[in-house]
C-alpha cells in the first residue's frame, strides 16, 4: 500500500518541484496539495505544464495535514513551525523544506531571522538532516517507527557541507578551520516564484552580482553543520552570487591545508562517501560542472590543490531544486520510512 | 547653442534608453527628467549603471515641459495625450513614444485601446512618422520652423512596415495584399520595466510562446501604414512571440507574389531605401540576424523567394529599444529640427 | 525478460538522449553502444554527467548490431541505410533516427538530399511513423511479430504534422491546402554536437535568425505526411529559425479557413487525438509554450482563429530531442513491440 | 590631422571590438586591418553586422605596419613579439593586446607560457600599463614624444589589480598579503572566436564551471602587478569560472584585514582613484553588478567587510572586451599620445 503524502505550499517553486518528483515516486500517493494563494483552483491552472497531469484542486493547510501520513511544507520563513506543531500532535512525519527548524541555537535564530522559537517542543524534536552526514538520525526514526520532524537543509548549506565534511569531520581537521571561504553561485529558481525587480528578466539576463555579501541567512546553518562535524565552533565567509540561469549551485570552497601532503585527499573523499550513491567524487583533472547534475539528485565534487599557496580548493555542484530542496526532502523521507534511499530519485542528469 | 530637451517618464525602459542616447547627442542638452514613481530621487539611484553619469534629480511632468524646447514622453497608453495638448499650447516640439497619437482613426482607437480621443485638436495635429516612409512630413515641420506633435511608431509596426513598404507603395503592388502574414519575435525589454509573472526570469528563460495572437494593438497601426502606402485598406495577420533575450525584433513576413519574376526585388528595395542610411538591404544568400543590429539604429532586411509556392519571404530586424523606440524618436527629432538625420545615432552594432 | 537494445551513434546528441531515456525504460536492457569517433572509450569519458551512471565501453557498429534485438541508429544523412540492410537480413527491429528512410519518393530524396536509394529493398520495407498518425503500421509490426524498419520522423515534421493533421485528414479539408505557412523556431540541440561558428556561444546567444529559408530538408518530409493525409499533393512554405536556447520547437502554422464557423475546431482536435496521450489540446485562451513540454514526450497544441482575416493559427510545441527524436523513437518501439505506448516515457515536464 | 592606426589580427574578437571603438574615435583614422585567416576578404564578409560600415579589404601584417603610426596587435600567444620588434625598428607606437610582453620575468614567462624571450630588446622596452596604476609610464612616452611598446593587460589582471591596489600600494598594506583569494567569473567572449566543444552553445548554456583552477596564465601577471605595488613578492590564489553570458568579468576578492578599523576603506579607494574617471567606487550597501559596466570602459568596485571573520571582500566588474581589452588599449594610446584619456571611450553602459 502506498504512503499518503501531502504538500503544503504546493504552488511555490519548491513545492512544484517536490510534486513533480513525488508524482513518479513508486511508493507514495499524493493525497493533498495546499496553497494559500490558489486554494480552490486546479493545479494545472497555476502551472500550464501540468495540464492533464495534475488537475487536483488545491485545498487548505489543515485539510492537507488531515489527509496525509507524511506532510511536506514548502513555506516562507516563520510559517512552518505551527504546522510542525500540529504534525507532532497528530504523530505524522513532517518534513520542512523551509527554514524554521534548521537552526538549533535560539540566539542565532533570533539574530539571523529576527524571529523566536514559539513552540519549543517542536525545536526539541526537530532533526536537521543532510542524509550523507546524518543518516543515523534518520534510521533511528525508521527503526523506532516513530513520528519525526525533519528539517530539510537549505540549498547552499547542502553544497557547502558536502564539499567540506570529509576534511573536518573528526578530531584532526586537514584544513585550518579559520580560513574557510565559500564563494557560491546559484541559479534564479532559488529566489522563488514571486516576481520582483531583481528577478525581472532584463535585469538579470547577461548580468551577475553577489547579494547579501557575508550576511546571508544560510551562513549560521553552514556553520552549525561544520561546527558539529569539527567539534568546535567554525566560522566561514559565505558570499552567494546570482547567476542568470534557472537551476543549479556551484560552490567554490577555499581553505589553507594543514598538511602539505594532500595526495590522499581524493581517497579520503571517496571513502567518506562510499555509501552515499548521490555524491560523485570526480577524477583528477576533471572540474565539477553545474550542468552535470541538473535535474538530478547528484552532488558532484572536484578536488584541487594549489601547491604554490598551500590551498585546498573544492568545487561542489548540485541542482538547487533537487539535491538542494525537493530531492533531498524525498531522500530524507525514504530513509526515515525505511525505503530505498534513491526511491523516486534515480534520474539521470540530461547532457543539455 | 544646444537644444534643451526633456524626457517625461524617464525611468521606464524606453525613457532610460532615450536618455542614454540623448546624453551623447552632439546637439542637445538634457534639461529635465521626470518620473511619476521616482520624483525627487537621483536617476542613478534608480539605475545603478548611471552612477556618476546621471545624478540628476527627477522632477515633475510640468517642470519637465517648462524647462524644455523638445519634450519626449515615454508613458503608458492614455497618459500622453494630455501632455501633447500642453506642448501644443506652449508651442514645443512634442515627440510621443507612447501609443496615444499613433492611430488616426478614432473608431479603431476605441476598438483596440478601449479609449477615446479627448482632445481632438491634438490628434488633428499629430503626425505619425517612420522617417524612411514619411520623411516629408518631418521636413515640413523643419522648414516651417513650426511646433509639431510627432507620434513615434511602435516597435513591431516599424519592423513590419519597413519590410513591406517597397512591395506595396504605389499603384501596382507586387504582392497579393490579402495574403500578408507577419510572424514577429521580440526580446523582453519590449514588455517594459514592471516585474510580472510573465517576465519573471525562470518563467521566460529557455522558453518561447506567442502572445496576444492576432489581437495585439500594433495590428491596426501596421495596417494604417500599409493601407496608406497601398492606397486601399490592407489587413494583416500579426502574431508576436516573446523571446528569452533582452533586445531585438525579428519579423518574418510572408506574402503571395503577384508576379513570378522577382529577380528584381533586391534592386527595388535598394532603390526604395537609397536615401535611408539606417536601412541595409542584405545581399542574396544572407539572412537577417537580430544580433547584427542590436545597440544600433539599423534595420537589416533580407529577401527570399520560395519558387515552389510563389511566396515572397522578407525578414527584417531592428533593435526594439533603438530603431523601434528611442533611436527612431531621435531620428524624427533630428529631421524635424533640420539636423543631420543620424546625429547622435551613429553607433556601430557590436558583434557580441 | 528484458529486450536487448543497442544504439549506433550513441555519442551524438540524439544518441545521448536516447541512452538517457532507455536506461530508465522498464522493459529494455542496453546491450551495446557504438560510436565511430569514440570507440574504445568509456561513455562517461565523453559525457561527464554520465559519471558512475554509464561506464560502458563504446564498441563498433557491427558489434552493436550483433548484440541487440532492437537496433537504433542516430547517424548523419547517408550512413544508416546500410545498417538498415544488415538489420533486415538479420531480422532485427531497426529504428532509424536519421533521415535515410524517411522519404519514400526516390526523386525527392535525390533532389533534397543529393543522395540515391542504394538498397531498394530497405526502402520498400521501411515504414515512416508518427505514432499519433500512423499507429496502425506499428501495430501491424507488433501483431505479425515481424521484424521491421521504422523511419523515425524529423523534429520539425513531427511538430508541423501534429498541428495540421486534424484539419486535413480525410476527404474535406477545413483549410485551403494552398495557403499553409509553417514558421518554426528551434533550440540549438537540433544542430547536434559538432562545434561550428554558427553554434559558437557568443554568435548565437542573444541573437535570432532564420536559416535554410524555404529550402530545409524537412520540407518534403512535411509535405509527404500532409499529402498522405489529404490524399493529394500539398505544398507548404517552411521557414525554420534558430533560438538561443537548448531545447524545444515551437511551430506557428497559418492557413486560410475554408469554413468561417470554426467554433468546433477544438473539439475536432480533441477527438482526433483522443487516444493519443502525448498530445494535449490546450484550452481556449491558452497559448502553447515551449517551456511546458521540455524534458517530456508531450506535444501541446493551441488553436487560434483570426476572424478579421479568416485565418486559422495553430501553435504546436515539442521537445525536439524527445518527442522530436529519442522519445518518439521509443514510442515507436513500444507500439511495435506491443508494450504500453508510454513505457519509459512518463516524464512530467519540469516547470523551470 | 588624424592619427593613422592599424589593427593586426582584426578578425578575432578583441580585434573586432577594437575596430568598433576606433571607428568612432574622434582623433584616429583606421588605415589598415590585417588578418591571417581572411586576408583579401572584406571585413563585412567576416562579420555581418559591419555591412556597409566596414567594407575594407583585409591586408597582410606587414602592410598594416607600414601604413600605420600606431599599431595594435590582437594575436595569440607567441605571435606578437616579432611585430613588436618591427615596430621598435620603425619607431611606431605599438600596443599589444596579446600576452607576449606582459611578464617582465623571463623565468616566469617560460614557466607559465612555455615560451622564451627571443628579442630581448623588445622586452627591455615594453611597458605594462593599467592606466589607473601606471599612468606615469604613459605620460613619459607622451612627453618624450618617443615611440613605445605598450603591453596591454589581460582582462582578469585588470579587474583583480584595480580591486586590490588601494589596499596594498605603499609601505603598509591594509591586508595580509598571504591571504588573497581571487574568485573570478567571466563571459564567453574571453575565450575568443574559435569554435570548440567547450564553447558550443548547448555545452555552456545554463551551465557553470571553473577552469584552469589555480593554473591560469593570468596568475603571474596578477602577482607581478601586486608585487610591484607592495614592494615584495605577493602570491594569490586565482580561480576563473566560465559564465554562460557573452561579456563581462566579476571578481570577488577575499583577504584578511590587518586592521579591524576599516571604516575608512571607502575613502581610501575614492581617494586612490580620484583622478581615474573610469573607476567608480560604489556607495555603501551597493554591490557591483557586471551588467552596470557592459559595453563601457568603466570598472565598478564595491567594498564589503565581514566583521565576524575580519575579512575584506571586494567586488570589481569590468567589460572584459573593453576595459579588459580594447578599451584599455585605447585608453593607453590616448595617454601615450597626449590625448584626453577618455577620447573615443565615453560610452554609457546600457541598462539592458
Amino acid at each position: 500500500m502506498k504512503i499518503k503524502v501531502g504538500i503544503i505550499g504546493a504552488t511555490g517553486y519548491t513545492g512544484n518541484e517536490l510534486l513533480r518528483l513525488l508524482m513518479r515516486h513508486p511508493k507514495v500517493e499524493i493525497n493533498a496539495l495546499s496553497s494559500h494563494s490558489f486554494e480552490g483552483k486546479m493545479y494545472s491552472e497555476v502551472y500550464q505544464n501540468y495540464t492533464q497531469l495534475c488537475e487536483t484542486v488545491l485545498v487548505s493547510e489543515d485539510e492537507a495535514i488531515e489527509k496525509s501520513e507524511v506532510v511536506f511544507a514548502c513555506l516562507s520563513s516563520g510559517l512552518s513551525e505551527k504546522i510542525a506543531g500540529k504534525c507532532l500532535g497528530k504523530k505524522k512525519l513532517f518534513i520542512d523544506l523551509g527554514s524554521d527548524l534548521r537552526l538549533s541555537d535560539r540566539e542565532e535564530y533570533k539574530q539571523w531571522y529576527g524571529l523566536d522559537f514559539i513552540n519549543e517542543q517542536v525545536h526539541a524534536n526537530a532533526v536537521y538532516c543532510i542524509p550523507e552526514l546524518n543518516r543515523r538520525k534518520l534510521t533511528e526514526i525508521a527503526s523506532a517507527k516513530t513520528t519525526g520532524l525533519i528539517a530539510n537543509p537549505g540549498c547552499y548549506p547542502t553544497a557547502a557541507a558536502l564539499a567540506l565534511a570529509p576534511l573536518i569531520d573528526g578530531a584532526t581537521p586537514m584544513i585550518d578551520l579559520n580560513t574557510i571561504i565559500i564563494d557560491a553561485k546559484s541559479g534564479v529558481t532559488g529566489a522563488g516564484r514571486t516576481p520582483s525587480s531583481a528577478t525581472h528578466f532584463p535585469e538579470l539576463n547577461e548580468g551577475l552580482s553577489a547579494y547579501k555579501v557575508a550576511e546571508h541567512r544560510h551562513t549560521p546553518e553552514i556553520e552549525q553543520t561544520l561546527s558539529g562535524l569539527a567539534g568546535r565552533k567554525v566560522r566561514v565567509v559565505f558570499v552567494p552570487h546570482l547567476l542568470p540561469i534557472n537551476r543549479g549551485i556551484l560552490t567554490t570552497v577555499y581553505a589553507n591545508a594543514l598538511d602539505t601532503d594532500l595526495s590522499g585527499i581524493r581517497n579520503i573523499f571517496a571513502d567518506y562517501y562510499k555509501n552515499s550513491g548521490f555524491v560523485r567524487i570526480l577524477k583528477s583533472g576533471v572540474t565539477a560542472n553545474l550542468k552535470s547534475v541538473k535535474y538530478s539528485n547528484y552532488c558532484d565534487i572536484s578536488l584541487h590543490f594549489d601547491v604554490r599557496t598551500n590551498r585546498v580548493i573544492i568545487m561542489s555542484v548540485i541542482d538547487n531544486m533537487i539535491k538542494g530542496a525537493a530531492g533531498q526532502a524525498i531522500q530524507n523521507m525514504n530513509i526515515a520510512l525505511g525505503l530505498p534511499e534513491n526511491a523516486g530519485l534515480d534520474y539521470i542528469p540530461p547532457s543539455f
